[in-house]
Parts: structure tokens; sequence; C-alpha cells
């Protein structure tokens, strides 16, 4: 049997610290960096950052909308980034945020998660308004590889806010179903199963015990979109060490494009992050 | 001022009738065709599906997952589908169903709205588990353009009911606020806006007064999903003439390989719902 994701996640954690680094070719931050916004620019943009931070970030989260915006061409250079990061041992987790009924998402779960795939990365990310339920071909997929994914449950924006708290006929919130059905998934497995998922640093605590998910936390939120590493630190007190990854984007990525100040950002980030969660 | 997505969509069903066809390029459809689960067998299924439904279907919709499957190679596949259909006169819907916080949205604005890109196309799905509002730069860009968008309210599959009949502070069922703020976002406009939203056709009648939205339907779970053309027709008979799209995939995928019994399934389709909804 392979090694599950959450185990893999939490070993490489307690190794390298919890920083997972966004890698997030927006048009500004490409302007930022002084670099075309062509494939050209995303390109330079995404290997710097991969470089840049290897051997100090668990992984990497490059955003796939930003890829995307180049269509065809875009993709080449999220295979290349996911090559590379693979050569240089960093975990990537594509933030593709798909969802659909199960006979399309058997297409994602082929696209992110399969070893024939150009895209094929170590977790995907997942929303879930067609239901947990209807995820289940890329689930089953990440457990079958040792691979994973992260579903969201509560986003750091403050627009899903109404949504993701609505009641259920069963008086339950939203976030808290869907962190309650990954923890059912997780419930098979001897420690740590291939289900995340993704909970904003900048909401407020959830009604679930945040530490029985026997799955990792994806954190976004942290730096530019409001929450300190202290937040973190707070929300996620209770959990086994090596089960959250946080993830930082524009705090680091506006320290570019000169290398060592990109990896300067990235080690104190490391640093703060492994005080409050290791 | 452009001419907003949701007039033009209507001239071309009061023209052509209200289907859409679904090319869902699956490894079972694939394999029905008798061709390899490959990227040759990907284009020669989504061009064959094209020009046999030229003419008849209004628009073709993409299931983007089937293409994603095979990575940058898939997406060319795409944009060249894409890039026929237009030359064809089809209109476009990629089913992508995107959605993430705003400053990602722009990404995917940029990729499925805008012209400079290869994957630029009339509509693009969106789900908003992040919240409608996160979904505005794709709105906003498909305003712009006289592109639309058509967003998840009430989806056809059964995984999805409980998280889309969950109720808000508000007391209002998700899948109603998602009407609701689509509707709003019509409103300025005089006649039909660019917002469209998804409702399965599968689904028990919303506690919305549907012929309010000021903006399209697309309609899925027709045919091997299990609604007939009659419940489309009850569902939406108060609605204005030409604001709903139907969605047939399986049912008349499976006829092919062959030309003209694709073509004859498709002109079947498009009868049966010119009945019931024109």
């Amino acid at each position: 049997m392979v090694e599950s994701f959450g185990n893999r996640l939490q070993e490489r954690i307690r190794e390298l610290g919890p920083l997972c680094v966004g890698i997030d070719p927006s048009t500004a931050l490409l302007e930022l960096w002084e670099r075309p916004d062509s494939v050209e620019g995303l390109e330079f943009f995404a290997l710097s950052v991969l470089e840049a931070c290897s051997d100090v970030a668990v992984c990497i989260k490059p955003q796939v909308s930003f890829f995307e915006r180049f269509g065809s061409e875009g993709f080449r250079v999220l295979e290349r980034l996911l090559k590379e990061a693979r050569s240089a041992d960093v975990l990537t987790i594509a933030d593709a945020k798909r969802g659909d009924i199960g006979s399309s998402n058997d297409g994602y779960a082929q696209a992110w998660l399969d070893d024939r795939s150009a895209l094929c990365s170590d977790a995907v990310t997942l929303s879930p308004y067609l239901g947990l339920g209807a995820l289940s071909p890329v689930i089953t997929k990440a457990q079958a590889t040792g691979r994973g994914v992260f579903v969201l449950a509560a986003t750091s924006n403050p627009e899903g806010r109404l949504l993701q708290t609505a009641r259920t006929a069963q008086e339950e919130k939203v976030e808290s179903m869907i962190l309650r059905e990954v923890r059912d998934l997780n419930q098979g497995d001897d420690e740590l199963g291939a289900v995340g998922v993704v909970l904003g640093a900048t909401r407020d605590r959830p009604e679930f015990a945040l530490e029985t998910l026997q799955g990792p936390y994806l954190v976004p939120g942290v730096g530019a979109q409001g929450a300190t590493a202290d937040d973190v630190g707070k929300l996620f007190a209770r959990c086994p060490k090596g089960t959250v990854v946080v993830n930082v984007g524009r705090s680091i990525l506006s320290a570019g494009p000169e290398r060592s100040a990109l990896r300067d950002a990235t080690q104190r980030w490391r640093d703060d992050l492994s005080q409050v969660l290791l």
C-alpha cells in the first residue's frame, strides 16, 4: 500500500517547516517585477520563485488561473514548473479549485493526480459546491496514488462567508459539514489520510474540533490578506504537529525578483511559522 | 455599447432553437466510439460533434475537464474547437466551473472571456462557493465584452442538494440567494443581462420566481441524467421565450461516431425542446 499524502506531508513539514509558497504570476506581480505580462514573464516568475524557495518551503502552490490565462502555452509553463519542482523535491499543490459532477470530475482526477499527466501534482484543491460526494473520483485517485486533495471549507475572503455558514437541513453549517465529511473519509486510515481542507486564517474558529480531522490543513489568508503567524498558531493550537501547511503569497513574492531577497523573505516566514506550529 | 450576451443568445435561440450540445470526450465515450483515449481521439471526437451539430444546435458546451486531462495538449485541442466553432457561427459555453478569490478570478476572466486568449468563449460556467461577489472580475469582463457567465445555482446531481438548499443567516436557501443576486446584477440592463445561471432540470422548483432573472438559464440533467423535454417545459413555463438553453450530452453523443446518426439525434432533441420552450 502507498503511504498516504497526509503522512508524507507531515514528515516533510517536520523536517522543513510548515511554509507553502504561493506562485501567483498575476498581471500586477509581473508588473511589480518589471517583467512582461506574457508567457515568457510567466515562466521567469514561476521558475525564479521555485528556485528561491527550494529547501526552505515544504511546498509550492501555483495558482492555476494565472497560468490558464495564457491558454495551452500557460499550461505548458505550469507543466514545466511541476516537473522542476519534482526534481527539486518540493511538493506541489495545484490550486485549481476544481469541482463538477462525478463523471466530469473523473477528467480532473486524470488531469491533476494521474502519473501519466504532465499536470500531475502532489495535491489539488477542490471546490465542493456540487457536494463532497461528487468529488469522489478525485478523492479515490488521491487515495490510490499517495497523492492528496484539499477541499474548500472556510475560505479566506469575506464574500464566501454567507454561503459557507449557511445551515443545512441538519442544522449544520456548510463549512462544518465539509469538515465532518472530510473527517469521515479519513477515518479508515491509520494516521493521516489523503483528504485535507482549505481553512482561511482570517476566519472565525469553525464549530468543529479541528484536531479530529485526520487530514492536513492548507491555510491561506496569512500576510497580505491580513492574518499573522500568531493567528494561525492560536487557531490550530490543538492540532498534531505537521498537519498544518500555511500558504504565503504576496508577502514573499513582492520581495522579488531579486533572488536573495526572495529567499530571505521565504526563510523569515518559514521560521516565524515553525515557531508557532512546530 | 456592446449587445449583452443575454440578448445575443435569445436572438439565436429564437432562430435556431434552445439546444446546447455537450462535448464530453470522456474515456467512456471515446471507448463507445471505438477511438483511442488520446489527444488524437479527443480531437476527432470534439470536431465531429461540432460538425454534426452546426446549424442545428445554438451552442456547444465543451466539458473542460475532459480536455484538461491531456494537459497543455488537451487545451490546444480545446482552443482549436473554440476557433472552429466561431468560424461555424456556433456559440460556445466553456463548462469550466471556475471560481476563486477575486484576484485569482482575474486570471480566469483573462483566460475565458478575453479576446486575446486562445480559450476565449462566448460564455463560461462559474462556481460560487467563494461567494458571487468574488466572481466580479469575470462578470465585469463579460459585461464589457458582450460575453456571458453561467453561475451554478441548483445543479443536476443529487450530491449537491444539501449544500445548495442550506439556509443562510437571512433564512434564504443558498440556491435562491444565488438566483436573487444574479437578478440584482442583471437589473441595470434594459433586457437580458450577461449573467445566467445553471439550473438542473432534475431539481425541484426553487423558491424564486424564475421569470424575473433577466438573464439566461443553462439547463443540464436532460436525457441520460433523467429529465425530459416536458420537465423543462413545465419548470420554465413562465420564462420569456429564448431565455432557456438546454444541454444534452450523452443522449446525443452516444449516437456517434457516425455523422448522420449524430445529426439526426441533434435534430430530434432540438425539435422536442423547441416544441416545449418556443
